[in-house]
């Protein structure tokens, strides 16, 4: 054990402010921001200081990329996807319709290539990035009314994020992006027939369930939802090697602690939820396969225009068609039949 | 920006040894015993240096535990169900037949008291552990014959590891524990009529399609596996917090870095299998009913005779219901619809 002075009299103490896009009121989310910001200070002795802001303390939620590149903040929470509005290839980061589960997305991510592709996005916007959180599979979201076929998605007002949108529009339905706390007044007055936002968790918080309730599922627009940190590049490079590998290493902490929280709350919410009056409705196939073509047809259209998305679009799109010829096979088949199982056995005891 | 000496002198260089229980020739699993030293390392400044030795290398691949426990080595990476001889309880740790998927595991251990209960039986070995890696659902193994009904496992001589023994045994057939080289040369023999390992990527390079062609899916007992990175408890004393803070988050990196290498090459190993000649073949509904009840005979009867064991599964019991409870809804039938149109997909380009 010997005391190396020399190179620990160089890190320095810094301090930074990170913009999430997510309020305090959903603690898988925020919380995920205080529980990265908390690591990178156990991991340098306290030296390098992180402080969170929620959406809209520093800056708007949806504006976190902007203050990022403009370094108004040294750093951001947020998801991609809240940014489809200036490239449609940011979808790709956080999730696209009927594309990856959640650990398809990150295998994608940290060995097929995507966080690459994703970081050379990012590049046009002085930002880098690493995942820092999922959501797991999405719920389909609140609807006032029941939707059975196609044709009741035409002219359907509805709160929808990210790519998910524009298969909405190609369908006949009005999205509508909309702020987490604007939405339930917009549901309870009837400007929006229906809403999504993740699944029964941080739904129950926002408590949608009082004033629309028909909860359908899947989200087949978000098979999983990635958060990431982003950090100004300049920023970066300043930054001691050992401080990035703390600012990198605890987003993937983060990633797992996200990621648990919510597969441990979701289940308890749920029954909540339906005690509380929520009707539980799977899609139609009908629907699921009419959202299926939209979506393919969306991701042509942005591909015959943008360089990149395409690039982005045919390296997700082999991967995920080599992920679900393995993940059919041992992962689904043994979740099939535990679940099967457990499906008898509640039947049995009543 | 300030530097603070007083704090940073204090930092000690350190070098410890890990014994893990893998060897050389898995990427995924000795690779990640090498990605989490070589992050520990980028986050202390190369001040905490770990070197990872491979199974055999200091000591047996399936007494690393010992090695930690009496200070041989300082920690080690291994999967707890290889101690199941010394106490069942263990098996938790790593997986247990018609358990958790790979997200259930790690919720219940990170949010749903399964960290606590598993340090608990740790600390008998003067031990404490942290999840670093996950092979994900594993493959059923490869059998000499085919196996359609519960009466093929009658005399059935199977390298089978970990509770799945029990398991076995009580179906009729002859467990074996042999190490991962050994088990070519029994299975060539004859020695064994079947072995499973982990799934395609590990399974090709230890050449077992060569041999044994019937390749069965799921493995029941491994919906997923997990790997531990265990240390000393009086060496884990010694470390400066930020030490600790450095071995605890690289041990979550360092999983997700595993479990997506392996997401990553599973499905291109698999393909190379087939066309080498594997023959894939499901459990049949008989024999997975028929291990399923044996599984929770097995379960009450240890929880009969051991305490921690009854307390640890009266929690991964409760826990387990509530997850698969969620699972269906929104993940479960997400993928059993994006699947389905995979199929349909390949099935109209034949």
């Amino acid at each position: 054990v010997l005391p190396k002075p020399a190179i620990a009299q160089g890190l320095p103490e810094i301090k930074w402010r990170m913009a999430s896009s997510f309020p305090k009121s959903l603690p898988a989310l925020f919380g995920g921001a205080d529980f990265l910001c908390q690591r990178v200070a156990a991991l340098t002795d306290n030296r390098f200081q992180i402080r969170p802001f929620a959406g809209g303390e520093i800056v708007p939620p949806l504006a976190v990329l902007d203050a990022v590149q403009n370094g108004t903040v040294e750093l951001g929470h947020s998801t991609p996807y809240y940014y489809v509005g200036k490239d449609p290839t940011f979808g790709f980061g956080s999730t696209m319709p009927f594309g990856f589960n959640e650990r398809q997305q990150m295998a994608w991510m940290r060995q097929g290539g995507g966080l690459e592709l994703h970081n050379e996005l990012l590049k046009g916007y002085n930002t880098l990035g690493f995942p820092a959180g999922n959501t797991g599979a999405q719920m389909g979201g609140w609807f006032r009314k029941e939707i059975k076929t196609p044709e009741d998605l035409k002219g359907l007002k509805m709160r929808i994020a990210g790519i998910a949108g524009n298969v909405l529009a190609k369908l006949g339905g009005v999205p509508q992006q909309i702020g987490g706390s604007d939405i339930y007044p917009a549901l309870e007055k009837g400007t929006i027939d229906a809403t999504e936002w993740v699944g029964p968790y941080d739904d129950e918080k926002l408590g949608f369930y009082k004033v629309a309730k028909y909860y359908y599922y899947p989200g087949w627009w978000e098979g999983n939802a990635m958060i990431w940190t982003n950090v100004n590049r300049d920023k970066w490079n300043e930054l001691p090697p050992s401080y990035q590998a703390a600012l990198e290493t605890a987003s993937y902490d983060a990633y797992s602690w996200v990621l648990s929280k919510y597969d441990t709350e979701n289940p308890l919410a749920l029954r909540r939820l339906v005690a509380n009056g929520a009707q539980l409705r799977p899609f139609s196939r009908e629907i699921l396969q009419a959202a299926y073509k939209a979506s393919f047809e969306v991701y042509d259209e942005f591909a015959a225009k943008n360089a990149l998305f395409k690039k982005t679009y045919e390296s997700w799109k082999a991967f995920r068609d080599t992920e679900y010829l393995w993940f059919q096979v041992a992962e689904h088949s043994f979740e099939s039949f535990v679940y099967s199982q457990r499906t008898a056995e509640v039947r049995a005891k009543k």
